[in-house]
């Protein structure tokens, strides 16, 4: 099977060999109320703990031990806005390997600050990452310097295998991997190594619903790809020339899971493993709980790829959950602009048993009666039916609230 | 030296065997990003991968594990709102053992929730935790359970020390271990298996400021114990009787860390390590930052205890920390009502390369001009010197923009 790919066993094995002693092994441990949650048996692979918080320093270690001195001393070049930067320069930085980094127009300061605080040369060209590609080639032809490809490198599918070696290394029963698929080189060298060690071993990949590259060349569809989506890591609109083919004969199925899913699944990952996952990275654990009855009862693998997200996206993210489940309730009262209208109505919140969490004041372009006030207030309260009975009451004394959608865009009943 | 106290390292190790099969091997990484910032040489025990999300699982299986059948029917009881509650109840609930768990009144619903979830009988009682015990201590005597105490407990000591013992066992060149001290369970249990292990490694213990127990007992002190911590799972008014002797004789030192110091270390726990610590779990953290030049160049042990930590606080920690940076600014401008100012402002912030986060009008309580309305920005900035220049460009064209306390309380300038 394995001489019709760009790699094999050996050279993921190659791969383990390279990153001893450069890179620490992650864990990857039992997630019993993961288990509890999904009904399958979910083990996690916490790729979230190296430096830069993602899988892709494996394939940077290996393409960057793989040069000659000479490629050594010019230097290396990659073209990217997220994880596969920060590897490339974070490792480069630490072997003394001259790095540049092509970044998108746009890319957020602390990204470009990061990267250059590893010792990369960063240079911001193009409105897209495909023009942005293209100035990379310009320059590693230009300057000679070696072109570190995010997924479609032997070297970089072989470094990214090394993550099943080990998660079959410590859990050898695994029934099925599920792993996030961007440009495949995660997928392609990870279902190598898996099926090598374990033929049986079934392997799922998941996209978001909106990149769905992988689902639509495996099954000649021709669905649009693009828009904004949680899972950025996987974003990817070409899938790899090299990583492709494996993904169509090892891969037994790809769930596309949408951004409600991804969202749910960065919430548990956070609230029951105590761990950040950003979007691409919680894909996994959205693809089993999407699809419970195929992983009921089988042990699963979850490669939690990457820890990147934006702090105050996760801390959106965390409160919409709290929300969503009435935890957390924001409604209106519209009233005659009294003195003391706010103490009393919060008088009568803390009687019925609920926090106060803010409160505020009008907002702009809501329509508030003339000689009227609108009071913002979002409360915790003990549960659902908790916050029912909270509003019926205020209702009942005349107060009139009504809910406001959680996001903070006005009234929604 | 160990025959003094209330277990020996014999003991701790028969806790290891105990665990062995009944509890996964928690992570312990060098953290290099950690180390880079403290100028230690960083190693991070990660007990927040428990399932109950703290170490206080380990004593309590030792627990269990030492009933006799007859005591293992009647069941336990403990006192606790927090995370030894969670592991009695847990681990009682999976070995079959009937478990009663008092807590204070006024215990968060989602705390209780989780409890009753595991199987355990909740019994609210008490305004305070003395009082809870006091309860507690009652219904052992009258329903002859087994009470297990949170710190106070051979068997519970020589289970937390077990961390140490998988600490040393990965990363023998420890020069020092820092561990968080409440009631002294983790901090003696470890420091008598670390010291038999390697007896000239160095145990520092961390308390927060507002509860420095230890640090009053050692040195004959009697500063004011008690207030509002972010380190609940610290702030523990009475040592242990079994505890303190070791304390006062295997510690070098207690380092007290205030509120401050507690919260940048869970928001750097969090932003450089993607992982959750509840503000006992970071304290560790907090003191090597606190004290750099004693920690210089040694390699340290950090034991992140536990990552509890309520998600809307987290959330709030992780925004304030770029408020701080200045990446993120709120400022007041004060204007006539005319209609269009929001557009006029909003679009020279975009032209200045800022982006609008948040806006509202009108506060309450705050002073505005008649025929005035004041307009509150919340801004993205690329950093400080950003944030000023959007600052003056806005004075310098009319706006007056007034600085506004990140944590919304009003103008600070």
């Amino acid at each position: 099977m394995s001489n019709k790919f760009a790699i094999t066993i050996d050279d993921v094995r190659d791969a383990a060999r390279i990153l001893k002693g450069e890179l620490a092994r992650t864990p990857c441990l039992a997630a019993p109320k993961l288990s509890a949650l999904t009904g399958a048996d979910i083990v996690v692979k916490y790729e979230t703990m190296h430096a830069t918080g993602s899988f892709k320093e494996r394939g940077a270690i290996v393409k960057l031990a793989s040069l000659s001195a000479e490629e050594r001393g010019r230097g290396v070049i990659a073209m990217s806005a997220g994880n596969h930067a920060q590897a490339v320069a974070y490792h480069a930085g630490r072997l003394g390997v001259p790095a540049t980094i092509v970044m998108p127009d746009g890319t957020p300061l602390v990204k470009i600050e990061n990267t250059r605080g590893y010792g990369a040369r960063v240079i911001l060209h193009g409105e897209t990452l495909a023009e942005s590609q293209t100035e990379a080639r310009r320059i590693a032809a230009e300057e000679e310097l070696v072109f570190v490809h995010p997924y479609d490198d032997a070297r970089i599918m072989a470094g990214q295998g090394t993550i099943a070696l080990e998660m079959l290394d410590e859990h050898p029963d695994l029934d099925a991997l599920v792993i996030p698929l961007g440009g495949g080189g995660l997928g392609a060298g990870n279902a190598i190594a898996a099926k090598a060690v374990k033929p049986d071993i079934e392997i799922v990949g998941v996209e978001a619903e909106s990149f769905a590259s992988f689902d639509n060349a495996m099954h000649h569809r021709e669905r649009p790809i693009g828009g904004a989506t949680l899972a950025e890591g996987i974003a990817v609109k070409n899938v790899g020339a090299l990583t492709l083919p494996v993904v169509q004969k090892l891969f037994s199925d790809i769930i596309c899971v949408n951004e409600t899913e991804i969202e749910d699944a960065i919430n548990i990952f956070a609230t029951y493993q105590r761990v950040m996952a950003e979007g691409a990275g919680a894909t996994g654990l959205a693809a089993v709980l999407a699809q419970k009855e195929r992983f009921a009862r089988r042990k699963v693998g979850l490669i939690l790829c990457g820890g990147n997200i934006d702090a105050r996206m996760l801390a959106s993210i965390m409160v919409r959950a709290l929300e969503r489940a009435d935890r957390i309730v924001s409604f209106r009262v519209t009233t005659s602009d009294r003195p003391g209208i706010l103490g009393k109505i919060a008088t009568r919140v803390g009687e019925l048993g609920a926090n106060i969490l803010e409160v505020s004041h009008g907002r702009l372009f809501i329509d508030v009666p003339a000689k009227g006030v609108s009071l913002d207030l979002t409360v915790e309260t003990r549960d659902a039916a908790h916050a029912r009975e909270l509003l019926e009451t205020l209702a009942n004394e005349g107060y009139s609230p009504a809910r406001l959608d959680p996001r903070g865009l006005g009234p929604v009943d």
